[in-house]
């Protein structure tokens, strides 16, 4: 006997043979991104024996990896050879502005890949199958190669939410940037904004990365530092607007309105508190990448969830903030969920 | 500077994202697995409560994985739970007849994984980073877990196959089934044609798997086996059909022709030699499972290959066959290339 299922599309072992070898995916793309053959590929000519010469590779290999790329949507197969698509010329090709092949360092490394390995472990006991604090555990040398490595995944959104949290704000802005990492959101507002004062919270060898990044887009003089974590540190102020980026989905509701009343505490009144999350929907099964995100916290966190807009909120106002609304970031999985200090 | 690109759909970093993240994929299926979830999903109620209870798991790590899975396709989620698919009613719940849930064991067994760590490599190599032969190494076991764990999507070919290398004949027929694993394949030929008599041959662990099948299907008393590689042993016969079921695409080109030579002097005049494989179309890139397969091959064999009809063909040309024809197998992603003995 079967058993009884919801209508639906019709039942495909393909789905299931295509997700438990999904990992294989992963790595073709990875290995196509250490081999550097986007940059192959963009430089022409594209047939197999020039990309293999390029990238130090086997013919056998090459042509093998490439026919996979093509099936995934990554190559353009013609008569001679292989072509790019518009994915891989604009996210792909070291060349372009738009690239995020570094990204496949911090998604591969041990830190993301390790707890899937024991998920099903992980599920049972409710918690990562890392030590203590998981991801977020003081110090963690991951961080650095975060902000190293997400950074181009990160930057397209530091435009809209720069834009958003400077939304009617005039004169001289002071902003704090809790777990600053990379440093690009707040360093977008200094651009942005001429009188804008950035503050920086994060662990010492991250915040080393931001203020490269800080030198790098000229508002070094506008851009300071506050070592530590952003739970035990002071932070000064007041301030008219604090950045919380990637951070919240971290801990659990009542860690993150302990670490909401701190923000109002450090804000003027009326100061803004600007959380960029991936907020699902009150369904938590869609959109899928939002949505899919908190199977990362699950799998690397204690207690941590990618949180709907209402619980956000909710948050938001008890942790004593007013007026919170959510504005989606053109083009992207992401969320600002923004509330005023009283 | 862009690199230029062929036309296509518009450019995607969800796509690349996505890969890069696949193996979570992999990883939230096999968890589900080894969690018996869709066991209880099936025994309902649906609700986390019960499902956490059943699974012995947190009420936080089953939610987000029912989640997962349903963002995936493998669960459908209504008010008070979650639900069966028809994907994961047929193919995931082990009260299905149809399951095919065990061949996570050895698609995520570490024969399959541990090269996929080391893809660039391989690439470079144009090899397994596998010892010697990989996968098809002498006596390897993970062949004993393949014939076990596989058989439940090996099982729906069977009937498909026998028809096709029984068409036509009548009498009495003997088969020779050439790393016969599980040995399903002669086995349906036995249960379809009263008269035929099936040797298999493996090595002598994964015969076992094929004798016990054999037993349970009620037809022992026309199954011999011949243990050793079948390119070391002598095959007897003369036979009028030779199964080489998932064989051939471990090999290079010369070493299958030298194998089909072999296979030729056993068969009678006009006896077949009948090939089930993963046959891409001459682009190499569709369909995409079988065209994907040449992956798998790259990773875990010395010079293996998911061949195209041409390619075959031309092997069994060579190796003395005639009448060489491909037989797709409905609903599914292999073809039987069959050849004819002069």
């Amino acid at each position: 006997m079967e058993p009884a299922a919801r209508p639906g599309p019709d039942p495909s072992p393909v789905l299931v043979f295509d997700t438990m070898l999904a990992y294989e995916r992963t790595a073709a793309l990875k290995a196509a991104i250490d081999l550097n053959l986007f940059r192959a590929i963009g430089d022409g000519p594209g047939d197999v024996a020039s990309l293999a010469q390029k990238c130090s590779a086997s013919k056998r290999g090459l042509r093998i990896l490439c026919d996979y790329l093509t099936i995934m949507g990554f190559l353009y197969k013609v008569e001679d050879g292989y072509r790019h698509t518009p994915t891989s010329a604009a996210f792909l090709d070291p060349r372009s502005p738009a690239c995020i092949a570094p990204i496949s360092r911090f998604l591969g490394s041990p830190l993301m890949t390790e707890p899937f390995k024991h998920l099903a472990d992980i599920v049972r006991t409710g918690r990562t199958s890392l030590p203590g604090a998981g991801s977020v555990e003081p110090e963690n040398a991951a961080w650095v190669d975060f902000a190293h490595s997400m950074a181009p995944m990160m930057a397209p959104m530091a435009g809209p939410l720069s834009g958003i949290v400077l939304n009617g704000l005039s004169g001289p802005v002071r902003v704090l940037d809790i777990a600053a990492g990379h440093g690009l959101f707040g360093i977008e507002i200094a651009k942005q904004h001429d009188s804008a004062q950035i503050v920086a919270v994060d662990w010492a060898p991250v915040l080393e990365v931001a203020k490269a990044n800080a030198r790098t887009a000229g508002v070094m003089h506008r851009f300071t530092t506050v070592v530590g974590s952003a739970f035990d540190v002071d932070y000064g102020g007041p301030y008219d607007i604090v950045l919380l980026t990637n951070f919240l989905h971290h801990f659990d509701p009542a860690t993150c309105i302990r670490l909401l009343r701190k923000v109002h505490a450090a804000l003027k009144p009326s100061g803004r508190a600007a959380a960029l999350e991936f907020v699902p929907n009150e369904d938590r099964i869609s959109p899928p990448m939002a949505a899919g995100f908190s199977l990362v916290m699950l799998a690397t966190t204690e207690a941590g969830d990618a949180y709907t807009f209402q619980e956000l909120r909710t948050m938001y106002l008890e942790a004593g903030f007013e007026r919170v609304n959510a504005y989606p970031v053109p083009n992207g999985p992401h969320s600002v969920v923004m509330g005023d200090a009283r």
